[in-house]
C-alpha cells in the first residue's frame, strides 16, 4: 500500500475573472450549486432539466425541442455538434481565422469526415462572398462558423447570410455561440440555424461542465438517418436525448451540482431579460474599450467587428505582455489573459462576460491596466483613460 | 423575441441517497465545490489538478503517471478508456453478466473495433477459466471486465488472474470501478491493471462530473503509437494529458468547481485511509445485509461475491417493488433503486457508498425497508431485522 498523500487546505485566491472565462460566479449561482444531491432520475431533476430546457430555449432564441445541456465543457459540445451530423467521407468547411475555428476542423476530422477551410486572416470575420465561393467550390454537408472568436475578440456578422448559403448548398449550419451566447444578440431560429452550442462558464457565469447546445429539426432529421453509428456513445444525440426527454430514462449521469448552477443562472438571464443583458454588456464593455482608447491603447479589431464579451487589446510596442498580465494578477488580483497561436505577443485578450459584466469592473480595470502598463513602461495616460471609463458609465 | 420562461426557486428535497449513485455528499465537500472560481490555468488550479493526481493515485493503488479526472460523468471515463486503447480492426472482449459490461461493449464498438462477449449470466462474476478460454478463441487486443457491477450487486475476484491471461495474449485489461473505487479493496498496480476508471459520485460522493481514471505505462505506449487518431477529440489521452501534465498547457476547460469537491473527497480519504474506508463500507453494508437477511429477505448474490457497495435485495414474492421504492421516498426520503434489464422487478438495489456508508443509515433504511415491505403485503420480520442491524454495528 502507498502512504496516504499529504493533501492540506485549499486556500483559493479571490480574482477577478476578465479572462477569456470562467467568469467570475454570482452568489446565487454558487449557492444553487451545492443544493441537496438527488438521484440522476429523482422527479426533482427531471424538473430541473426541463426549466434548464426552457431558460436554453430563451437564451437561444429557439423553439427547437432538442435543446439540452451536454454533460462536459465547451469542447465536449463543440465535439457533440460535429459527431452527430458528420459522417465518414463527407465534407466540413470550418473557418482558419481564429483558434476555435482551427479546433472545429480538428474536431469534425475525428468523425472520418474530410475537412477544409474558408481561408481568412485571423482578426477578421469571415466574408460571406468568400465562404459562398468556399461552399460552392467544396459543397461540404456541415459548414461550420464561430460567433464570437474568442481568440481574436471579432465577432461574425451575417450569421443568416451564411445559414442562407449553407442551405442553398443543402449543408448545415453550426455556430459555435461559446464566447458570445448570452452576451451579445443571438437568434438561433429567426437566422435559420441548424446547431449551436455554447460553454457555461463564459456569458452564463456558471462553473465549467454543462454545455448548452440546440439542434434544429432538419438536423435532427440528419442524425437519426446516419448510415454509420456517431463515433462518441457519451455524445450520441439519440442516447443523450433519452435523457432529456419529457419521459425520461438513463442513459449517463448528468453533472447534477452544475445543472443546479446552469438553471439559476438561466433563471437570472430570464429576470434581467436577454435585450437588458446585451446592453449590459455593450455598455461595460464599452467603458473598457472608451478607457483603454483614451488611455493609447487601441483595440486589435476594427469597430465593426468588435466583440464586447471578449476584447483583443493590443499590446503597445516594447511593452512584455506578460508582465503586465502578471502584474494585474499579484497586485489587483484581476485575471487576463495574452493572446494565442498568430496572436501571441500581439493582444492582451480581456473578458466582459456575465456576472463578471458590471460597471464597477470596467473602472477597476482601466485604472488597474493603466497602472501595470505604466510600470512596464508604456506611454499611457491613465487619467484620461479613468475619465473616458467614467463618461462612458454614465452614458 | 421569445418571452423569458418563467423559472421559479428551486426547492430541492432532501433525501438520504441509498441508490446506485449519487451518494450522498459530504458538507466539507459541497463547501469545496462553491469555493471561488479561478481560471482554468490558474497557478492555483494547476496546484489543485496535482493534488487530485496524488489523492488519485492513492486511491487506485498506483504509481502510474497518467493519472488524472475525466472532464465529464463516468461513462466518459468508459469511453476515454476504451476509445483511446482501440482502434478500428482490432477485438475487443467484453462481459456479458450486467448492464455496464453490456454498455462497455456498446462503447467498444464506436471505436470501430470488433466486440465480442464473455458468457455468463446476470447476478454471476466472470470465471477465469471460462474468460481464459473467451480470450484463446478470440484473440482480443483489450479484455474488458466490471470489478462492481452496479446492476447486479456482484464483485468481481480474481482481477489480478484476469490481468494475467490478458498479459499472457498480449492484450490490455481494463477495469470498471464506477461502483467500487474507495468502498472496497482495489491494487491497480499490485493486480497489473492498465486502465482503470471510475466515477465521482459513487464511493468518493463527490457530485458527478469528474471522473478518474488512470493509465499504466504500457496502455500509454500504445495509445501514443497508434496509427489513427482517437475518435473523440475531447477524450483523447494525448491532448487530455497536455492539460493534467506538471507544465501544463490548455486543451479544453476543466470542471473546476467539479474539481474542487473530487480534491476535498480525496483529503477525506487519505485522512481516513484507504483500508478503513474498506472496512466502513464493509461494516456498514454487512449490517444492511444481516437486517435484511434477518427479516427474511435474502440478497440475491452469493456471500462470496457480495459487493458492499450495491446490495441486490431480493423482491419477495407478490411484491411491487416499484411501490416499495415510491413509499420509501415518499415516506422516509431514502433512494433506492429497482433492478435494470434482466433483474427488473427481481432486485432492489441498494446502494451504500461513501458518505452514505454511515452506521445511522444501515438501521435507518432497514427500519424503513421493513415497514415499506410489510405495507405492500410482505411476511417480514422487521423487528429481528433490526435487532440484527444493532448487533451487526456492535461486533
Amino acid at each position: 500500500m502507498r502512504e496516504p498523500p499529504s493533501i492540506g487546505e485549499h486556500i483559493p485566491p479571490d480574482r477577478t475573472l476578465m479572462g477569456p472565462g470562467p467568469s467570475d460566479v454570482h452568489p446565487r449561482v454558487y449557492a444553487a450549486q451545492s443544493e441537496p444531491m438527488v438521484g440522476y432520475l429523482d422527479d426533482s431533476y427531471v424538473e430541473v432539466m426541463a426549466d434548464v430546457q426552457e431558460g436554453l430555449r430563451y437564451l437561444f432564441g429557439t423553439d427547437n425541442e432538442h435543446t439540452l445541456a451536454i454533460s462536459g465543457t465547451g469542447s465536449a459540445a463543440m465535439e457533440a455538434a460535429f459527431a452527430n451530423l458528420l459522417e465518414p467521407g463527407e465534407t466540413a468547411l470550418v473557418p482558419s481565422n481564429g483558434y476555435f475555428g482551427d479546433r472545429m476542423g480538428q474536431v469534425a476530422s475525428r468523425t472520418g469526415a474530410e475537412v477544409v477551410s474558408v481561408d481568412a486572416p485571423w482578426g477578421e470575420p469571415l466574408d460571406p462572398q468568400d465562404v459562398g465561393a468556399a461552399v460552392d467550390r467544396h459543397q461540404p454537408d456541415v459548414l461550420g462558423v464561430v460567433h464570437g472568436e474568442t481568440s481574436t475578440g471579432v465577432r461574425q456578422p451575417a450569421i443568416d447570410e451564411l445559414a442562407g448559403i449553407a442551405h442553398d448548398h443543402d449543408a448545415y449550419l453550426v455556430v459555435d455561440t461559446v464566447a458570445s451566447l448570452g452576451g451579445v444578440e443571438f437568434h438561433t431560429d429567426e437566422w435559420d440555424v441548424d446547431v449551436v452550442y455554447s460553454g457555461s462558464q463564459k456569458c452564463l457565469s456558471v462553473p465549467p461542465g454543462a454545455s448548452p447546445i440546440t439542434f434544429g429539426e432538419r438536423a435532427v432529421e440528419k442524425v437519426l438517418s446516419r448510415e454509420s453509428p456517431v463515433r462518441s456513445w457519451y455524445l450520441d444525440l439519440e442516447g443523450v436525448w433519452e435523457y432529456w426527454d419529457d419521459d425520461p430514462s438513463y442513459h449517463h449521469t448528468g453533472p447534477i451540482s452544475t445543472t443546479y448552477a446552469l438553471r439559476e443562472s438561466l433563471r437570472m438571464v430570464a429576470e434581467e431579460g436577454l435585450e437588458a443583458r446585451w446592453d449590459r454588456h455593450e455598455r461595460v464593455a464599452g467603458a473598457i474599450k472608451a478607457g483603454v482608447e483614451a488611455m493609447g491603447v487601441p483595440l486589435a479589431v476594427a469597430d465593426e467587428h468588435w466583440l464586447p464579451t471578449l476584447n483583443a487589446v493590443s499590446v503597445p510596442d516594447g511593452v512584455d505582455d506578460g508582465a503586465v498580465i502578471d502584474r494585474l494578477l499579484d497586485e489587483h488580483g484581476i485575471e487576463i489573459v495574452g493572446g494565442l497561436g498568430a496572436l501571441a505577443g500581439e493582444i492582451f485578450r480581456v473578458g466582459c462576460m456575465g456576472h463578471t459584466a458590471r460597471p464597477p469592473n470596467a473602472s477597476t480595470f482601466v485604472a488597474a491596466f493603466g497602472d501595470a502598463l505604466a510600470a512596464e513602461g508604456a506611454n499611457v495616460d491613465v487619467e484620461a483613460g479613468a475619465a473616458a471609463v467614467a463618461t462612458a458609465l454614465r452614458s
